[in-house]
């Protein structure tokens, strides 16, 4: 049975095999296609945390464990559906740094960023920044395709799938995460520019856009690939949804005091960027009126070091950093009750348990 | 049967059914979002010349006569078939508009238009151009992954797809068109740029991106669907690539003399927008020097009443217009002659005649 520290290794392989079929499907559409190909592929095997192919394992190892189940012929379906949720990801992270106008993520370029320099260093025609964005648009799109190929479990170019075929029940979340996790998108960006401060708002968007998506459907999908019983699939939901939220707590108090050495992206990025976040929202909530109104106008612009240190400060004084971290610790700490309460072996325990403290704890 | 003429209807009554589960689906997550989701709604149900679906219908129809099947198993895959492939299609425009700063779509403003008009209208903050892409990129995004829901039987928050599975050759063939569609464009975008004058880099783009897309790999499915034979699948995959460049030709031409009454599009789009097409690099090829050069100067660019006139007598004088026309119907003459060809009962061959002239002929 394939453990936890083993996942990262096998999805890659997964992504990789895919990967290699993908790049002669592209070569035989056009070199230049291919090579466009090439920096997706880069994109998605360069990095990232492998967060929901984790879950999506921790949630199968739970319902073998519960079942008993031979687990053989559901393994290479569980790390083909991690890896296709890669391929998600990869379509997600490519998207929202078009949206949000980033010019790095994991300290490199991003995608868009990586097209027009392209095009710039080849003293190519028109708008360098328009191309850019229109090549990341379209490679979000292939990922976006291949990621249903692959968990379908066909290969570009390759007319046979590899068994076994996806569980209806499985497929079934895959449909919603999808929906879900765009939908989230939608809300966010529509709250951003709506100037929506409540903290019910960016709740919403973290169930959605994080939660669902992140933890708790990965979790499921996991459960039905080996055939988990309802009640398994509705306790790790529940659970899911709590670590959901408590890792995308810890991603905007990153993306408000993260170190850039650990995150990959600049410091402060999410105020930059105006996000309207918990963060933002509990702060705008409870600091007077004339610290609230600096705060707002920090929001959304380049801010110098001193300005940003302003604006942390006043996140720190509203107790807005300390309320947000005292939610993740209760986020955290309900979930790991509820997986001591959830009758699993002694190892799928042990794995979710240490998956819990690396979503809830983590510094990148 | 389902006759040629019921096509388009049923496709739609297939679309609204999907769309109604999709409000709803999205209505639990947000009202904001399921208003989104209207826009797009409402751009597949208004329009288009379902063209794709028309082609899987009369692939379908080939195969059922060839073998005498009954029909009835497959009538309902074959018109949700149709239907997933006008969401592929809706997110291929919407995020094409992008790709080509167009403002209008069948006479309305773009889906990015349209949001970004929302957003002045409603006073929001930030920058509403950009704001307008975010929601068409990830409208688009939404339009694709229900594609692959609906193809696979899923609609938006319903856990039971509807019968029968889809074939895992009409699934092979649905795997390879996305990623033919995706890559043709990938190219179309990067010959632009790189200014790739050859009329053989606009074939090639109109090989993935149109013929087998719009085409080909419709009529393709159409014939999985109903478990045609690879002869007939090979042989209408032929008469498609020959019919698809046709379409694509002729779009050329409506791209540079078509009429905006019957288009919905501005006058000589494809030479503001400086798309290379066919066209572009003969005319380019078989003009004097100074001719070329000015044309190369039009192109790219917004133009007056007199340097569209310009350029399109360019055009005229080289030659270009008349060989383009003369290749759509040498590529009509002989799918024509190949479909007389086919093994096939007369009504299937009558609908199959009647959908290439439409192919080939069409003024919008």
């Amino acid at each position: 049975m394939l453990s936890q520290q083993q996942v990262p290794g096998a999805v890659e392989a997964a992504l990789r095999d895919f990967f290699r079929a993908g790049r002669a499907a592209l070569d035989q559409i056009s070199p230049v296609v291919a090579q466009a190909g090439r920096e997706l592929e880069d994109f998605v095997l360069d990095g990232g945390k492998r967060i929901r192919p984790l879950c999506v394992h921790a949630g199968w190892q739970c319902a073998v464990s519960a079942a008993g189940r031979p687990t053989k012929d559901t393994e290479s379906l569980m790390v083909r559906t991690g890896a296709a949720i890669e391929l998600i990801q990869a379509c997600a992270l490519v998207h929202d740094d078009i949206l949000d106008r980033s010019d790095t993520r994991r300290g490199n370029p991003t995608v868009h960023r990586r097209f027009q320099a392209q095009h710039e260093r080849l003293g190519w025609g028109g708008d360098a920044a328009h191309h850019g964005k229109s090549v990341a648009i379209l490679l979000g799109d292939l990922a976006l395709s291949w990621a249903d190929d692959l968990v379908h479990g066909f290969r570009p170019g390759l007319d046979l799938p590899a068994p076994p075929v996806l569980p209806v029940a499985a497929a079934a979340l895959w449909s919603r995460m999808r929906t879900e996790v765009l939908a989230g998108q939608l809300l966010d960006i529509t709250n951003e520019v709506s100037a929506d401060e409540t903290a019910d708002a960016a709740y919403r968007v973290m169930e959605f856009k994080t939660a669902a998506y992140t933890v708790a459907r990965p979790l499921q999908i996991g459960v039905a690939l080996a055939g988990g019983s309802p009640e398994l699939s509705t306790a790790l939901g529940r659970i899911g949804v709590g670590l959901g939220l408590a890792f995308q707590l810890r991603d905007d108090l990153l993306g408000v005091v993260g170190d850039p050495a650990q995150t990959g992206k600049p410091s402060g990025d999410d105020l930059v960027a105006g996000k309207r976040t918990v963060i933002v929202a509990l702060a705008l909530a409870n600091s007077a009126p004339p610290a609230a109104d600096r705060l707002r106008g920090l929001l959304g612009r380049n801010l110098s070091a001193t300005e940003l240190a302003d604006a942390r400060a006043i996140l720190a004084d509203s107790g807005a950093l300390a309320a947000v971290e005292e939610q993740i610790t209760g986020h955290l700490t309900t979930a790991l009750d509820e997986i001591d309460d959830l009758d699993i072996s002694a190892a799928a325990r042990a794995d979710l348990t240490a998956l819990a403290h690396r979503i809830a704890d983590r510094q990148a």
